[in-house]
């Protein structure tokens, strides 16, 4: 085998950096031989990886130089753009022929991303598959319908371990989807699983019956995917299998295609806690366009900015006030930073107990509580800092009150109102990964101004 | 089986909740065989979700009253502050006796828990055992030496299917890492890994030699384990060999335990991304003291706080300008603010870019090019909305001339600075993610005044 051992992740990169030196240079010397002795062996998600790198003529020629089967196992590791340049040129029979090879979760991830020849493709391929992808196209796109492959081995509880282990063979099984066998009845209902490992070392005349386990999670086709990505990491299964209403089989959610998720989940959650939207599907940063990458950003930035603008009004309506100490605006940016800077705070760390399933709804008085106490105790140590820092600019002792005091209340209010927005979210079914780090910082903004002018006048007698 | 299909979390949340219900219901009988009958046939995650939210005298109660085995698969469940609170009062030898029972990732987790105590647990425990752990114990905390175990199953290319099957179910291994084969050589040396699901659909003749794959990604002790999240997430593998620098087999790391580590850090990069140091090791929300839970948050506060503070010195610099003009400092908060939000966007995208392996330190002037296109874009759409409104509210042309120009450069720096920190992150070998929104809005507060306020004295002629 090939050593990859010493720094596994640099090698990597060099591995999939080799890959693309390679193909680059195939692609100039324009052979096509040279190409596919190139590709021979690779794995998909490398090829993948290299196609991201590429323009759109080479992913084409690339592309064009797999074969049927590879095809289909590399188009499902791309981002929707890519799918559309590589096989967007295509006739509808060959993008057909591509979805035969596919399993039915896979060619559902790809059938969308040709909406014009959708039905074209779909009489062309071969009639129960096009039925089992047409049902997955009925769910939700982030859901456990869309995710379910039809590749699970039904067992019966009356095999014997032994047998079992012959009939798999006989059956000639896909094996990708082994690792776990799905005893059900005559009429497809789940009755227990039972790992293949555990079929292994059992004794030989033991009966599936007897070895299944029957205290099981699943799920329902409309599931959210990152439900069942939590589900599988709480239970440590390997797979998940998704029943209709009656306790049917309709398929299982394997755990690779949840990794999957799980990475595409929480990277997605960072963008958003940034405050960028991540769109329907991912896609990888190059192959964005910059008009796409900033429609989805502006957005948002226009709403922050519509609301930042009260904090103009805050301060025209104090207009007499900052006339009389010109020194009451120096203390403006500190102020609302601090107090935005201890939101983000509190923010990120309900959206991880929310996340974990560490906080729940029930909590919620427990939880404003306690981040209303940090908050306070908070603001009580950079009170004395800032006022420690505001004699030491030769600030008066009322200024200095002033702003000490502000940022014992500011800081108490943005802990506050940063645990009681995730929690709002959750509860109005919201993902509370969805309120952003700027979005608690331009509410606590234009509050946090008002505090301090008020405290000013009250504090300074302006 | 117990049916929960419809709406899985819900059901799951119930499932717990029902534990606690009973669990509190059995503590308060003060029964011990009642909590026994209610902890029976529970799973070891759910027990665990269920003691975070007991007291310390109910975790304990609850946790001596499983069994031996039991209460290893509970312990490896919990945060290190739980595995204390149960752990902690158990004597030497019983914390021995509960690590004889555990795999040796769990134990190395569990085992530096006890620090003064250690080396009594391990002269305690098996040798074998205690030395297998030791060894855990010299890799660092988040390495996958740390995460390895030694339960995987060694087999020789030269046995054939139906033979290996036949070996298997007599070497009566431990059937929990069953998934991958892994051949060896005489030296311990690994030559292929064949997945049990292969061996059980080949012929039963066909040799492992010819079924195992040889092109394999291994990692060693040293590489962290978020990279082995990420590697097995891209290959879609089940297992991940750990090879000593001559290739000897270590141990395998099974994905179940890589999926709770991407859950883990996922949700730990937007504590990060949030500005809250998330320590050592993860601990749930309710476990956390609140002296704790402060010092996590202190350190970046008063960090950003005294970089804060420089936004004061930039103001004192324009003392006569502000003075003169007060309707400048109207302005401030929404200027700074909306730098802030286009920065932490622009962090938030290339965190996930970075860690995604999508953009590589080869791609940084691509991507500085890039985003400051982006940013000189976004800079106009708002510059020019923010020129309506300085008009709309009745500003001189001058200042809103001023105003839109600084939203216009403010934007475009606020963009070129969120896409050079972290790569310059990355360069010095800094996680990307620990790049805070806080610590951008921090570092484009003081600089986007200082923008705004030489482009009034510029332009208004102060």
């Amino acid at each position: 085998m090939k050593h990859q051992t010493n720094n596994l992740k640099k090698n990597h990169l060099i591995h999939t950096e080799e890959l693309e030196r390679q193909l680059r240079a195939a692609l100039e010397r324009r052979q096509a031989t040279a190409l596919k002795a190139v590709l021979q062996g690779q794995h998909p998600a490398n090829i993948g990886d290299v196609l991201e790198r590429l323009n759109v003529a080479q992913r084409r020629r690339v592309f064009n130089a797999l074969e049927l089967a590879r095809q289909a196992d590399v188009l499902a590791e791309l981002a929707p753009n890519l799918v559309r340049d590589v096989a967007g040129p295509l006739k509808v029979g060959q993008i057909a022929a591509i979805v035969d090879a596919m399993p039915m979760d896979e060619a559902a991830y790809i059938i969308p991303m040709f909406p014009r020849r959708r039905s074209a493709i779909l009489e062309a391929v071969e009639p129960k598959h096009a039925l089992d992808i047409q049902r997955l196209l009925q769910y939700p796109v982030h859901s456990a319908g869309r995710m379910m492959t039809e590749k699970f081995v039904r067992v019966h509880k009356d095999w014997r371990a032994a047998d079992t282990l012959v009939r798999l063979r006989r059956m000639n099984a896909d094996v990708e989807t082994l690792n776990n066998l799905y005893v059900v009845d005559d009429e497809e209902r789940l009755e227990g699983v039972v790992s293949l490992r555990e079929v292994v070392v059992a004794p030989a005349r033991k009966k599936l019956g007897e070895l299944m386990n029957t205290q099981l999670v699943s799920v329902t086709p409309e599931t959210d995917r990152e439900d069942v990505a939590r589900l599988l990491s709480h239970y440590d299964y390997l797979s998940m299998p998704v029943l209709d209403p009656g306790g049917r089989m309709l398929g299982i959610i394997p755990v690779d295609d949840v990794i999957d998720v799980l990475a595409a989940e929480s990277t997605e959650d960072i963008l958003r806690f940034g405050g960028v939207e991540s769109g329907p599907v991912d896609q990888p940063y190059f192959t964005i366009s910059i008009k796409n990458a900033i429609s989805r950003r502006i957005g948002w930035l226009l709403l922050l900015f519509v609301a930042e603008t009260l904090t103009g009004m805050v301060l025209r309506h104090f207009e007499s006030e900052l006339a009389a100490v010109v020194a009451l605006s120096f203390f403006i940016p500190l102020l609302i930073g601090t107090g935005g800077n201890t939101g983000a705070q509190t923010v990120s760390t309900l959206i991880r107990g929310l996340a974990l399933g560490e906080v729940t709804l029930r909590d919620s008085w427990k939880v404003i509580g306690r981040e209303l106490l940090s908050g306070l105790i908070i603001g009580l140590l950079l009170g004395t800092v800032s006022y420690m820092r505001a004699k030491f600019w030769g600030s008066s002792d009322a200024l200095a009150l002033t702003v000490s005091l502000s940022v014992l209340v500011i800081c108490t209010w943005a802990n506050t109102i940063g645990s009681l927005i995730p929690l709002l979210a959750q509860r109005f079914k919201i993902d509370p990964a969805a309120v952003s780090a700027p979005l608690i910082t331009t509410l606590v903004d234009a509050t946090g101004l008002a505090i301090y002018l008020y405290i000013a006048k009250a504090v300074m007698g302006l």
